[in-house]
């Protein structure tokens, strides 16, 4: 299922690769860093995700006969040289990356690029569109789990996702964050996903009875059958049927699995249906419950007494309902001047937050004495690495004065390198292996961070010499480059 | 680019499918329909569209041999000869849809499928997917045309997509709603919508100074130009700049386009800006805005008189952040009896809203003299049609007693043949007639319809065969279904 995605990107990367080219500039070597600015849903932590989809994208890599036509069309009129060049290009950079899993945090470099502008350019937009898109599901993800972590979490959401890529990496993603299995088969045969599914309420309208349509179904899956039992009336009609069947598979010696709630108030009506299930004997029936849940709805259930063994989480969660989009940005941080020396570069703005923090960065997540995550420090890979005993400085870079010494602790390297020269060092792990990673990233972190309102804010500090080289450059600017002009707004 | 979609379903499909395989009702005819309770954003009608990739979808609907593969690995033992079954599945029922660019409705069908209950049931999700998510984008796009209709909109969103085919689906979408043009490359090519695009904040960064970044670019594109003028200072050093490039781009005979403004207030700079622009002489020289756009804060710019000719629309249009999923559900309406007779069905709900309406139903717009839609009016295929001269009843179904009678109108069948006993027998369009078809639907509404706040409500009525039909059966269930349990909750 390989698919053709070296046009996936935004017209203005194919015109600035062109102006590089005409201007000559398109080989001088650049570092670029995505990052996002704001954790999404007031949550103290993102979920990083979608390394797997960019490594494939970038391997794939290949402009095709195809798009260089389309492109030679265009109105541009890009010089046939150039499109000749984008025929033999493949990305021959370096990228590191967190990975999948992982806490991630506001400012801090999620993906780093380095290669030609012209390459690092072109791979900006696809980049964004996969981790902004897939962290964001995670995170979400990981919200819920948060409220129901010994539950059972079904991803429901394929018809109401932003089509069809949307519902398949988002069902990898809410799994990476503890969802147990997805319903849609194409994400279980892509990436091994356990998948799971009763039936509609269109199987029961195609019986006579919903008591038959109910026997009908378990005599065909009589082991893993869960029924449907709104179709009509839930306690009425549908628990009463659906114990009947219970009792019919007891006495073949076989076991019903659960019943599905999917409207109605699911705190009373599963409150009642526990009691009809025990009173005839079937405490070993589970209740799966499904209806526009997300984190708050559950947690809100679950304080009524909900007795709900398994969620069925769709809209709320593909679509990141209450937020449905990362505002990941992907910036330039240093380009080789014509001399040949890489420089680190600024992007200013009149909103302080938005300043841009110049020159390729390292990110290191600081373990204490206790195994659990104090702050995460960013510094530049020429400086001295922090390591146990080596004294360590943190400080806030918003509020410089608010700052503190560690000593004992343990320095862990964030960012793997994936490409290196164009080649791929990195193995993608399996998806379980991110699933017991994002766990232990989760257990690496005090409960205080992790909460669902108004987590603790766990910081990204700058090393000296990053904060310090920040300040020169927006000093710098507000010197030279406004020569020819009054003061900046800044 | 052909994609392997079989597996984009949900595990509760494949199912049904087998359990009315193993039941020996997997033959049965069945009639569903695809339709939506509620329009998004409190918007008047939404716009249908998701046809095309429906069709697509259709058409190449196979199991390959590693998907089976996947299937008899499931835990769910499904047997040899079902699976073999699938291998040779190909979809040969009949599918009537609504036009891409159709103004729809709530409770009318949009899409009916009629075939066996095993190809009927294998196909709900992705249709519904497709159709939710592509509707949803194009009725967000029109809401946002509707306030700026004479000027320039481009879709810019495709890094804050939810991946990549909500990118490159939601850009179709958007321009069957009137955008003129995206910035993503593989939608452009895969649809023939122009694209459009400016330089990054990068480009700037990449050069020693903003002047000399804008002069190099301007050389490279000299007739399209549009510069971004915010990444230091935008009135003290983007715009000043701006005007000494178009300045030297006159002197060589040429015309730069525009200057793009992406962050500040936008109402503000943009009327700071045009008066420099004219001031020096450059009226011609138009002013691009994006940053978080979206039909509210557009026509508060526009009431506040910001000089913004063309809007850069991005993450809030992508992803209908307001209302990210439209909630479309797909319904059986009729089952062939063992008899072989085709029978309707209901599916009741403790909400009144939610009971389906029983039956294979058209869906006519009825047109007054004025040339101006009066109501959509729902029958059966057997009753006798509406048409010109034969009087009409058209009474609200929530609320009988509130009814008109028309008599001189158009009655036009929206519904259209796509696939007929599994052949293709529709011709999808080019996009830009979808697109004009669209602009006659507008045309062919009251203005009253079409307001972003608090529409007038457009009627959609049912014929007195369909609201009777459907009374009877609510009674029916009332009577029969619940023989064996007390009265529903209804």
């Amino acid at each position: 299922m390989r698919r053709e995605l070296a046009l996936h990107t935004d017209k203005y990367q194919i015109n600035m690769m062109y102006a590089h080219w005409v201007n000559g500039s398109h080989k001088r070597r650049a570092v670029f860093e995505a990052y996002f600015r704001k954790l999404p849903f007031g949550n103290g932590f993102a979920v990083f995700a979608g390394l797997e989809r960019i490594t494939q994208y970038i391997s794939e890599l290949r402009f095709t006969e195809e798009d260089i036509r389309y492109l030679s069309e265009q109105e541009e009129n890009y010089a046939p040289a150039f499109l000749e060049e984008l025929l033999q290009f493949h990305f021959q950079g370096s990228i590191y990356s967190m990975k999948e899993g992982a806490l991630v945090f506001p400012d801090e470099p999620l993906v780093r690029v380095e290669g030609t502008i012209m390459e690092a350019q072109l791979v900006e937009t696809a980049i964004l569109n996969f981790m902004n898109y897939q962290t964001l599901i995670a995170t979400k993800a990981s919200r819920i789990k948060q409220v129901a972590p010994k539950d059972t979490l079904l991803e429901f959401g394929t018809r109401r996702a932003q089509e069809a890529d949307a519902a398949v990496w988002g069902a990898r993603a809410a799994y990476i964050s503890g969802f147990h299995a997805t319903s849609n088969m194409l994400a279980g045969k892509k990436f091994g996903i356990p998948t799971k599914g009763t039936h509609a309420h269109s199987w029961v309208q195609s019986f006579a009875s919903e008591q038959e349509a109910f026997d009908a179904y378990a005599k065909v899956m009589p082991d893993g059958v869960t029924l449907l039992v709104d179709t009509f009336d839930t306690l009425r009609s549908g628990v009463p049927h659906a114990i009947n069947t219970a009792k019919m598979l007891e006495a073949a010696g076989k076991r019903m699995n659960a019943i599905r709630l999917d409207s109605g108030d699911l705190a009373y009506l599963s409150i009642q249906a526990r009691k009809m299930l025990d009173e005839a004997g079937l405490d070993y029936v589970k209740i799966v419950a499904s209806n526009d849940l997300d984190e708050n709805t559950i947690m809100n259930l679950k304080s009524q007494g909900a007795a709900i063994d398994t969620w069925g989480v769709g809209t709320q969660l593909i679509t990141a309902s209450d937020q449905p989009s990362l505002g990941g940005v992907y910036k330039l941080v240093e380009i080789e001047s014509p001399a040949g020396e890489m420089v680190p570069t600024i992007k200013i703005s009149s909103n302080p937050e938005k300043v841009s923090t110049p020159g390729k960065k390292e990110v290191f997540r600081i373990v204490g004495p206790k195994g659990k995550a104090l702050a995460d420090y960013i510094s530049f890979p020429g400086e001295q690495e922090p390591r146990s005993g080596r004294r360590l400085k943190l400080f806030n870079p918003l509020h410089p004065y608010l700052q503190k010494y560690v000593e004992k602790y343990e320095a862990v390297s964030m960012l793997e390198p994936i490409f290196v020269n164009g080649f791929q060092v990195y193995k993608l792990p399996v998806l379980d292996e991110i699933r017991r990673y994002h766990q232990e990233q989760i257990d690496l972190f005090w409960p205080e961070y992790l909460r669902k309102l108004n987590p603790e804010v766990y910081r990204v500090n700058l090393s000296e010499l990053v904060w310090t080289r920040k300040q020169q450059l927006i000093a710098e600017h507000m010197m030279t480059d406004l020569n020819d002009g009054p003061n900046s707004e800044i």
